[in-house]
């Protein structure tokens, strides 16, 4: 596979998929450790971009994932997904993380795709690789790793970055 | 089983029954990925409702669950809930789903019910289905696509919504 | 035993043991289900309070503790709570549940002592019970259960309360 | 060994590594008990002091490790540290304790490394000793527990602090 493109889901593989409520709505999400430092680690080799279908927190996606780590955040609505990716990509070189009930029909479409440990047991069942580690607890940094390994043949424990 | 209505309790079904509390009493609640697609995709089939007995935090479960998921809540509390349930439904067309320590009075009452992974020991006891997943970890998507393939014979991985 | 009194600690026993930390310090808790009627249960059969040894975090304490759930919260630090026990009580009539690297000591003194599962390994080696359940999900609420059936032989699941 | 000081990481090892966001930012790190009642308890047999990466949320930590814990705390990126330790310390002489996927590079210099039991799967590789518990769950008092019977011939147990 020539690998072009690593599309994430947020919420769920960013995000431990949870959404802190108080009466004024959706105020916080929960992100985690070193998946920042391994996406960067990563960019270098494939286009990195993220889309969401959160649109109530949007703000709280785009400080994290747009401001504070400077990836480029699309909203793009679950059902549209699929579409989406052939607009702008050919599938087969797209290489696309999920979570959630509906993602087993993007990964069916895709390259190659990446469940975190906590998906949706169809999501699971459908990705390529399924990280051991959940999201919003590396999950990410491992799908990163694991990247780095299979499309690009670098071991991340060879040297210091 | 003619399945009327789904009934659901909102704490630690569709959170994770936890409160973050500040000393201003309790602000926040954590909600879970999938649970309001899943709802939505279960919605043209039964009517869904929500009860909580959660006074307190009645503002912040109503601004979730009728606000900005569009759902009805009502305020009932645990050991009125039988009755509340007798007043407005035949209780043998009624799935209720519920984790705590006296919801099992309940599930003995109604036509199906169903307790998520992290419930009390006595109402997964008395529960027809216990999901793998918990509360605010999509618990309630499971109890959704069950819903639709057992009492309606619908599979949510056939066709994309 | 005569069971006269059961003291809680309120941090991992009532709590899942974490502060939540702003850059204005700790300005929340997390508390759980069920903990909350389970002790409006066991209140009938013996005396209930709570002491913490957390001083930054009181606040948030007290308002959970005392003004929601009415029950008494004393600030007694970790290595004068023998003491404190032995000043007010006859510890052998004393249940204690507590979770932390020094509960041990306290429990030796005791009548009969219940540690959450997720405590200390040397608190649960200590205690006379440990419950399945962590602090913060409804390892308080398992521990009134317990106590209920063990020292006043009633089980909850009989009646409706 | 020689156990002369022991530098300890802040994300992922005193908290649980996750950051909560809001449309503002990183506004919240979760920290978990003990870990302050076990580092008072080794403060006399070895030097205690902090590292940590993380800029955006230096506020947080320096409220609670410097502020409320009384602790330094030095901003040092990941790629400086094993520089920043051989130039301050005889590396053979440095406890370190980190969970990070480059903390493995810091771990071949120093005389002995400790990892959390939710760390990096090649830190855990490369610790001389990995925690049962997690970060913001006692992991860090467990490890403190552990360096007092290792290099100082205390156990905790034997007497009240």
């Amino acid at each position: 596979m020539n690998a072009k493109v690593f599309i994430l889901d947020v919420d769920g593989v960013m995000t431990t998929g949870q959404f802190l409520y108080s009466k004024d709505g959706k105020v916080m999400k929960v992100f985690g450790p070193d998946d920042n430092d391994a996406l960067n680690m990563l960019k270098p080799h494939i286009e990195i971009r993220f889309i969401t279908a959160d649109k109530n927190g949007l703000p709280i996606s785009h400080k994290r994932i747009k401001e504070d780590m400077n990836f480029q955040l699309d909203l793009v609505g679950t059902i549209e997904r699929v579409d989406w990716i052939k607009d702008h990509y050919d599938p087969l070189e797209v290489i696309y993380m999920g979570d959630g009930i509906f993602d087993h029909f993007i990964m069916k479409e895709v390259g190659y795709s990446i469940a975190p440990a906590n998906a949706d047991k169809t999501a699971k069942e459908n990705a390529n690789f399924v990280t051991g580690n959940s999201g919003g607890n590396r999950a990410v940094a491992e799908a990163c790793i694991h990247i780095m390994q299979k499309f690009f043949n670098k071991n991340y424990t060879d040297n210091m970055p």
